[in-house]
């Protein structure tokens, strides 16, 4: 039985108590530290029977009873809290992106060097049944060496402006995602990049610097060619989809919906609109990636998702913005050379 | 070079017109016939390159220079013309059904024997590439044996109540071709029939003595169970569809629309209803039924559908209008023994 | 806070032992008991967090702490724990079916008069999201008035013979489902059965008495003709499907896969099976269906299938029975007259 | 009726050839020119009815009983024909591309200034029933405005070494198919193009000084992105496909097979692959871009595809060579200022 602190109860906080309360057998949640914590989300964690809350989350890094923390706070705090639980010998699964700023990464990388540490990054979805499936396709070989990897993904509604001012901006906020989906099909590293994008969903974004729809093509270290569009607004819902091609054949996955009836009258025949975003869409992966962590810590085994697969995702995303910015294609060496 | 006159040049006698003129190369009307011939059909005829039309059938039985008929008159008058037909040493293809009164059709059978004469039937949905590929998944052994099929069938909009009173009824009229697909797809012939049925469509259709909705279960020589629904209105198209299952899977297909284009909105994920009604859905299939009537008779072969083909659905009509009327199961051999 | 006793410890209840513990916040499992209750499943128990395990259902009936109790023991229990729970006053919900004797359902029915006890069979299917949007697409209008209900049913393997030998045979086994889906999409009662039916899978079955194969087709009280197929062998895995075609328009569901990836090769366009077998397929809707019976209680609602909802498939299913043997249409109220 | 000339009477030449005998009405073909017209050839046309065969040209071009010519012969030789055939008074249909070099293709619009020639270019996938539906659904307004256009087309194998060394590699051979789709389903033209291309295929390719495999990303003059990747080799089959993706909606369509029959056995639920290439896939499209040429040349409107509409395409092939040989982004007016 793993013993667990999670540093940081907003969204995705939240959903990684519920999953391990509800999924995850061998875990337990001792303590829930969030800075801004009140009543009712306090009130909340006793009721999933958690022990702690508090607003200091020292009080989880101290505690020689906790193994292991989920690290959901927010992105400014990951890299020198991911720090602190190393230090403090605890296994660390960190939200995504680890940081926006490559040193910050590479001071987590610096101190996990010569530890027994489990790091795990919060990439949910590699950990979705259609994406699994679709990634097993390609790792079966069933469609033999990859030629061409689409991934679409579209979010239904913008975030607010002020989000986005902090956000890192597309490449490093949403893309990040599709960064590292494309790693995952491919099985490989991307070594360059070129961007396409426009402001084309609310020229607020525009100007708060950033864009809100994009095409961004790239090279794959086994010579396939990637490209993976994004928008802030599907009107229709999240559409997350991607597509395989390769030298013996496609494989490709669709959305999942609330139900696949379809009706037919004279108007046509219609289904169903995708889950409506990322809570409905990946409940199940969120729940899956945080049992694997929990597996590796008990096994002894690799995470699914070490800590330079949180670093590379970072690395194609500010080479995506310096394409943007700079109007020509962007080896990821320019931005770090890795050995 | 087969020469062909046409008997019959209302609306599916124009449709095999067409057909010959447009795509069957080895195949060249010389003669239509039609007691309401009017100067604008004569007119099409000629610009499709027919040399005769006449209001008297007579003139192509009796032309010397015409191989084959193609009967696409009256449903009463199927059978005497066949008869003169056959007498004249024509090859006859005739439209469905041959008859709704047995005796009428033995006549043709009697007619035919100790001839070469071809004789084809007109269920063209045979022909059709769905139901084609579907027939074909069954008799490759994919599926195994046949264990229960079942054949939906429904058409866009009904026919007026003038017609329904002469038509012989929902079932000699409309599910005749179900019955003839569920023969096509078992591979066997019908043992025995129920009749579900109800007016849910229009009350003037029951008024007139018929029904419009229905569902008729059979079972087959080779010990599968099938299953027919018919409904003289379907607001979104003509729905024609089917499945067979059996001991190693299960094949089923699906309606052809004008386009495979889906349209995703906040309403719902929306595709093109089916093609409206038989002259779209079918266009192709009856080319192809009656080049293979042409192909039969160059080649000596037997057609693909012949006048025991004909008999048989009807035979399977009227034991289901037997069973609606005596509300119990009739067995086909209730209609007529067959040796 | 509702607390709940759990009758049966076999493949059902520990079903919905895991469902409440991990998915229903507002119960609590105080006592499992079953009479072959062993060491595992007695620790698997514990390690749920409930409290009390026991040979002797006895002790949860007399537990005056226990609101409400799941009968998951053997069909032939069903009816004598239901009304010995219903005399302890306390909420009882019911796997289906509640017996296979209307006698021994009417005992349950007379008991429940004059009490506020509330009362639920297990028909699981109606809180499957497929078909639960199926239904509220009939209940919504959008395809106007039922015409034509198809229901298919089909197991992935046939269960062994020393069960076919106890089950029921099929109608009150497997079908009995698929009547209860009837008449929740036609959202009235059936008033007529007519059975076609063979051992097509497994001549074992035959020598058991029962039925492998089967097509059953009803009337429904609304005027809308039903039908049933069922077989116990689907190579291809669990196969349920659904559609209502109406005056309207017609709505279908699909199967669920674990995922919705497909490949094409040179062989084809390929995608996955359907779920293995009810576990997989219904998982969501056994935790939803108990959700519903403890939110019942907590609001003193009626629940979502009482009594009668339990009665009516097993008429339909003996009517389905003697229709076989008769070979004949079999009215309801042939089985038993309903005020 | 309008009299017309073919030149060329290779693969596309006979497809024109067997479209406007079949389904044209409105036109007849008087003479059929080709080089290497051999006995074969000139038999097979005299069957379609074609009066007169010749291995010159010139006599299409000199009988002042031909009103339009149709040019299916070798690429180099489309526009010197296109001019004299103009000079000649005579309508022209130019199969694609009308030239890979831009002044050559200049002197084609030079040579039409001042007259009332109908001209059009052979981008049959325009006049698809499914691509004329998705770019329905963009015109109609339903998306909305477009934000992000995808174009997948791969062929079924690749052509042969001295094919792809004649062909104009393949931007000039292949993908200006896909940027006539874009402008097609865009409504406007292209202003800047960025290619990422490999030699994955065959290295055959990559030494004859071709690539097989690009993803080539574009922005619109409306400000949408668009992105088209091609490969010369699927082994699935002809694909091809589109999506455009607007601030209302998506919409998307989807390859055609010979049937939508699908199978499910223990391995899985399988259906066809597409249509094998573009003859079987566009035969209807063929047929279809005539029909409107002829149209244009009865009624006196524009023809659907003009000159202009040939050497877009062009440009933006060039400018996709040069992005490639170059690794930058290039403007279309870098390769000609349109005014």
């Amino acid at each position: 039985m793993v013993t667990v602190g999670i540093i940081g109860a907003g969204r995705i906080g939240k959903v990684h108590i519920t999953s391990i309360t509800n999924f995850i057998q061998n875990a337990v949640i001792k303590t829930v530290a969030d800075p801004f914590l009140n009543d009712e989300t306090a009130a909340w964690a006793k009721k999933m029977g958690i022990k702690n809350t508090t607003k200091d989350y020292k009080e989880i890094i101290n505690d020689p009873e906790i193994d292991a923390v989920l690290i959901c706070s927010s992105t400014d705090t990951h890299s020198p809290i991911s720090i602190e639980a190393i230090k403090a010998g605890k296994h660390v699964f960190c939200e995504k992106p680890i940081d926006h700023d490559v040193d910050k990464i590479m001071a987590v990388v610096d101190a996990l060097k010569g530890t027994d540490i489990k790091y795990q990054v919060g990439f949910n979805r590699r950990f979705d049944h259609n994406f699994m499936a679709l990634r097993d396709a390609v790792a079966s070989g069933k469609i033999g060496d990859p030629h061409i990897i689409r991934v679409s993904s579209r979010d239904p509604e913008p975030p607010s402006i002020d989000y986005v001012k902090v956000s890192g901006g597309l490449f490093l906020d949403m893309m990040i995602h599709d960064f590292d989906m494309v790693r995952f099909l491919a099985g490989c590293d991307a070594t360059e990049v070129y961007t396409e994008a426009a402001v084309l969903v609310d020229p607020g974004i525009g100007e708060a610097g950033d864009v809100d729809t994009a095409v961004v093509t790239l090279k794959m270290e086994n010579g396939a060619l990637a490209v993976i569009d994004n928008s802030r607004q599907a009107v229709y819902g999240y559409d997350q989809r991607a597509e395989v091609f390769g030298s013996k054949g496609m494989a490709m996955n669709a959305n999942d919906s609330s139900s696949n009836v379809v009706v037919a009258t004279k108007d046509g025949v219609t289904g169903e609109v995708p889950l409506h975003f990322f809570l409905e869409r990946y409940m199940n992966a969120y729940a899956k990636e945080v049992g694997e962590f929990i597996e590796a810590i008990e096994k002894g085994t690799d995470t699914p998702l070490g800590v330079m697969d949180g670093l590379k995702p970072v690395l194609m995303g500010l080479a995506a913005k310096k394409s943007l910015d700079e109007h020509r294609p962007v080896k990821i060496s320019e931005i770090m050379e890795l050995k």
